[in-house]
């Protein structure tokens, strides 16, 4: 509990009423008033602020329901820009979002495997230095980056503490990445990011709590709560690739018997299906699977139970009011997804009401760049720091 | 976001010193002061009302510190109180507790098993009712009844969605009991009460984070954020006793295979055992353990690797600040404490750090009756109700 003051006041007023015409955008003067529940004269005295400030701007006089006619307010598009930034091993998304949360510009790179994370940051800076001169924006328009990346990140440091896929370790991301373009940085996982846009324009619009799952390079879970990341104390909560599920089965690099990362993960499958046929990609795995080998039958059955089961298990655990299910191996594959849906009627039981089932992220590909933009917007955005 | 005016302001501001004083008692009003960065008019307004009113009372005169003299202040405990009751199978607690948070009577009573729910609610209402004459308290000084008993509750309606332990389904406890003795009555789930006595006065003093797990009759999961429960959607997180633990395992009730609940439950182990020696309690497997009895070692072994990979797996997954073992299991069984021990060094792995470790349970037999009547309190205690 804090004492409130009247600046602070003021400002999460102006905030607020920022954020109630994005998200209606547009909307009247009278309904912002509503809902609200300010005075008619707080609400002009806030948006004339907002408009002078470059935020709003007046629409064309439109009709407003039942023939009245109202002007309309909406977002300036070019108020302000954040660059979302997806990273994965070998490739690299970079996008560029507006004001009205328009990711109006994307481009897919390739990158040398096994470079240097100096190096792999010093390519990011070069390509969105670049990217902001080509698409002429000013840099005093440009809140900041936003960069998602597979691993363990401190995002208060923007430190990588650990990441497998990239083969980093204590990078500090953002700080090189700040110096190297000279606009703030913010750094998380790629499956926080990519929740967040989920949350914000995908499968768990605005829900009060969703948790996605994702299953690809690496098998995680992000939780977002009230609109904030669940991150638990040591921002671990959800490293579901080291729960133990099955204490008769392999082992892990970890140490450990039986992590789930073990079974669900695209190394993993490859790997146990390496045992029978030479295969380098689930895109392989899948053929065999569709020319009915059974080697590939009983691996995709086994990998269906699991991720069925961890499912199920995140409903008893989290109990989210929406689970949405992400990554190439379920968004690429319409077989393992068809598999995971008839093993998961095997793995609900009461008390799980049959309606709390799962969705599939709506997204695709610039889930990632997305959320890791806005996720810089709300980070990185306040009325002080213009 | 609501607009605050000028009465719920000067309410939560007395909400506020009484908190500080329940919690730093005895205390000068130059501290609260201090702590609120109110003024001292402003404070000695409010603990005047607070006086007033029968909250607060003045403590003798006493050194504050370096050869200072100061008035302190301090709760009174006869200003109001709260019954807890803690049912199971076959027995129920009732407690009393005062307004310092201190649970100055408690019995236990024995009651027949399998009666119908109205007669065990009956039972209750009228040993509350006996007690509070016996204890002679003035009826105007009771906030009400917290009950806590095994089984998914819907807390905000106050009915008993389900007990397996009583055999209740769909029952309005908090309603019939409220008729039965004309308090307010609230109604959770037992292993909530114990984790939010815990968080008050136990292992998990005010930490930002808990998870308690409990292992007796069933296994189940409580979670305290920022002081709140962590509840879910459908008041169903953490219901962790149908998480599919072995793919290959026993089937449980619920028709699933490989349930948690079907091994680490005092009733599993003893459904376990016997199979080798027909016993019918833990007691009794604890003495074929300690005769070095084969089956007894290995049931155990087993049993006690599970409690440890559904701790790790509960770090991973809530990332808690405190992380609470609690339940009769654990409790009263020195020889599985070291089992689970042992096995959950095997069960840790980067990157949970190592110093994220478990605490037991502090509050022993009077835990629930304690949550129970600090969730009464909390709940049905407001200014406006006087």
């Amino acid at each position: 509990m804090k004492k409130h003051d009247n600046g602070f006041i003021k400002k999460q007023n102006k905030k607020w009423v920022l954020d109630i015409v994005k998200s209606r955008r547009p909307i009247s003067r009278a309904e912002i008033a509503k809902i609200t529940d300010m005075s008619a004269t707080s609400i002009s005295r806030i948006v004339q602020d907002l408009e002078n400030e470059g935020f709003l701007r007046e629409t064309e006089l439109l009709s407003g329901g039942v023939g009245r006619k109202a002007n309309l307010l909406d977002i300036r598009e070019d108020a302000l820009y954040t660059i979302g930034v997806d990273l994965s091993e070998g490739m690299c998304r970079i996008g560029i979002m507006d004001f009205t949360d328009n990711v109006f510009y994307m481009e897919k790179v390739s990158m040398e495997l096994a470079q240097a994370p100096e190096e792999t940051l010093r390519f990011i800076a070069e390509a969105v230095n670049r990217t902001i001169r080509e698409q002429d924006l000013k840099p005093d328009k440009i809140a900041g980056i936003g960069l998602g990346l597979p691993g363990i990140v401190n995002h208060s440091s923007g430190v990588v503490n650990h990441s497998v896929q990239l083969g980093w370790s204590e990078i500090h991301a953002a700080g090189i990445l700040e110096r190297l373009t000279g606009y703030p940085v913010i750094v998380d996982n790629d499956l926080k990011m990519l929740a967040k846009a989920e949350y914000r324009y995908g499968a768990a619009q605005y829900s009060k709590s969703s948790v996605l799952l994702g299953f690809g390079s690496g098998v995680g879970v992000a939780i977002i709560m009230n609109g904030e990341f669940y991150r638990g104390e040591n921002n671990l909560a959800g490293e579901i690739s080291h729960v133990t599920v099955d204490i008769n089965g392999e082992q892990c690099k970890c140490g450990k018997i039986g992590c789930l990362g073990t079974i669900v993960t695209e190394k993993a499958m490859i790997r146990q299906a390496a045992r029978f046929v030479p295969i380098t990609s689930v895109h392989e795995l899948i053929g065999h699977y569709n020319k009915q080998e059974l080697w590939a039958l009983n691996l995709l059955d086994r990998v269906a139970v699991y991720i069925a089961v961890t499912i199920t298990n995140c409903l008893y655990l989290y109990n989210p009011e929406i689970l949405v299910l992400s990554g190439p191996i379920l968004e690429d594959y319409p077989e393992i997804r068809k598999l995971v849906e008839e093993k998961y009627k095997l793995t609900v039981s009461e008390p799980i009401p049959m309606q709390m089932a799962f969705k599939y992220a709506q997204l695709g590909d610039k889930a990632i760049v997305m959320g890791a933009a806005l996720q810089a917007q709300d980070t990185l955005f306040n009325f002080d720091s213009l």
